[in-house]
């Protein structure tokens, strides 16, 4: 018998997923991207609208801890994250399925603020609550949200589109949702009767209520740039990075000084001793984007606010490096964490 | 605060969704049937493909016990249950999303055996497994499947075309599904080294592999029948027909005699002392067709094997009551189970 504690997350679904062959026309992309891509028109035209399709589960102790994170916001996070996969596509979210298992430590009150969640998210991005199913756990909470959408498949960004001197840019700041996280964890075990968060809201915010970037995405629109390849920050940025790289056949290089932080969150890992560069490329659930441009879209890229270009692709066999602030070279790795171990 | 046994399953959702709005002009059928139904098309012809969606939760030590569920079978019925939903409105099952929660005292093997009961599923009804999400778990496994189906707008049937004078039908045998778990119980609870399933062996087949009803839309269709209103049975055949009968706002009378019984179910019943008609009623899993027929449609109804016509549709006002073998009424109740109450 093998544990899967072997293969990790993405070495299990590859071991599961290898060989694994698509009979439906409908079809375009399986598994491999943000989002699966099908087309249910019978024309085949690349104005034609294409129906993408997501979806994630969040486990209670694996992805969240109850004992500080509300309900309502939960259930905004869970919505928002699979929006966030849409949009990562350059598409635009639609419905949504949700699912719940819960155990009968929950009251109906709590449903509603986990649900009043899933609702404001819905709202706010217009996405319709089409459908799911609810049942009873034995131990905690599941949440399993599937969302659909749609894109012209002209307009669709896969992860594998990234060229030769394609500028690399990200969204926001990175790190800073790890960040939040530790702040919450580290209140938790001082068992604060009264934590203190003063002047680390923002660290909270980005942890326990993330938006999905669709104001970047209509930048770019009004800007006339189409990405060449694009995903969204949920395991970290040398985790997508290497997905990205990986799958377009190319290299990257990118600069420590370039990468956006938040002064907050800096100042944190400071006063926490964490290496806050560490927390910027591993950190996770930032829920940005992170996506290639050609060189020709540099002077239309940079008036575009909240957008920073970190760095370059480069041939393969020069492998996804950063650049240190003194010039050094290191090697990117897909640190992430692997919870089967745990 | 209020306990969740207070609504039961039914009850929550009707709660929580009640007041939900869509604002997707693509959303053509939220909440309220076997799938929702969206219409992508630019276009609003009858004749233009429609795209449905369903999703289902299986949670460890609820919906399954893996004292005597073999993982692959376990795998192949929770994708089968989808496709159900979709067959349900009249639809082909063409993609699937695989969401997997994992504790550690799975093994890859395990999960390679769930995964190939899921793969032969979607090899035999042509559906592809195009994505998902595999996480760590605290304890038990977590199995959330969400399918998509496509179906012309003329031919989708919905819970809420049933007709006065229109007959009832259904397909299969209805109880033997929960026949085949109270056989799995009484034998687990025996603690018998060597379980007796001797000439039991379809029994078991119901509950542990069932299939979806497509051979019977394919019958329908060739005989030129489409239903006036169906729904798979999946909760028992009394909370199906109260759903279809609310939606229509139409009564029903079934009769006792028309039941389609299997005969090793009703033998086992006996044996242990249970009413298989309640059995039949009330018993769920059995993922048959139930479905309601134009009068006009009863000569083509009847060539047809393996389907049954149990009954008609009356006047509102007359209720949903089944009719016994001396002819006394009996008003339908959706007994199904309320597992939060557990």
């Amino acid at each position: 018998m093998t544990e899967i504690s072997k293969y990790g997350e993405f070495g299990l679904i590859k071991h599961l997923t290898k060989d694994l062959k698509t009979v439906q026309p409908s079809t375009q992309k399986s598994i491999g991207d943000d989002c699966a891509v099908m087309n249910f028109g019978k024309g085949q035209k690349a104005s034609d609208v294409r129906v993408l399709m997501t979806t994630d589960m969040l486990l209670e102790g694996i992805h969240f801890n109850l004992e500080y994170v509300p309900l309502k916001h939960l259930g905004y996070k869970a919505a928002v994250v699979n929006f966030s996969d849409i949009y990562a596509m350059n598409g635009t979210p639609t419905q949504i399925t949700v699912s719940l298992g819960i155990s009968k430590r929950f009251s109906v009150e709590d449903i509603e603020a986990l649900y009043g969640g899933i609702r404001l998210a819905c709202e706010r991005y217009n996405v319709d609550l089409v459908g799911g199913d609810t049942c009873a756990s034995m131990t905690g909470l599941t949440i399993s949200i599937t969302c659909l959408g749609v894109a012209n498949d002209k307009d669709i960004v896969y992860r594998n589109g990234a060229k030769l001197n394609d500028l690399i840019c990200v969204s926001g700041n990175l790190g800073t949702a790890y960040m939040g996280l530790q702040l919450l964890e580290r209140e938790r075990l001082a068992n604060a009767e009264q934590p203190d968060f003063s002047g680390k809201e923002y660290l909270l915010e980005r942890q326990l209520k993330p938006e999905a970037r669709r104001d970047i995405l209509e930048a770019l629109h009004k800007a006339g740039v189409k990405p060449t390849a694009m995903m969204d920050v949920s395991d970290g940025l040398s985790s997508e990075l290497l997905h990205i790289c990986t799958q377009s056949n190319v290299g990257c290089c990118v600069y420590e000084d370039k990468l956006p932080i938040d002064y907050e969150a800096a100042a944190l890992a400071e006063e926490m001793n964490l290496n806050i560069v560490t927390c910027a490329l591993n950190g996770g659930e930032d829920y940005e984007l992170l996506f290639t441009c050609s060189l020709d879209d540099y002077e239309k890229l940079i008036p575009i606010e909240d957008l920073y270009i970190i760095g370059h692709i480069t041939k393969p066999e020069y492998g996804c490096n950063l650049i240190g602030r003194n010039g050094e070279e290191l090697a990117l790795k897909a640190q992430g964490w692997n919870a089967f171990e745990q």
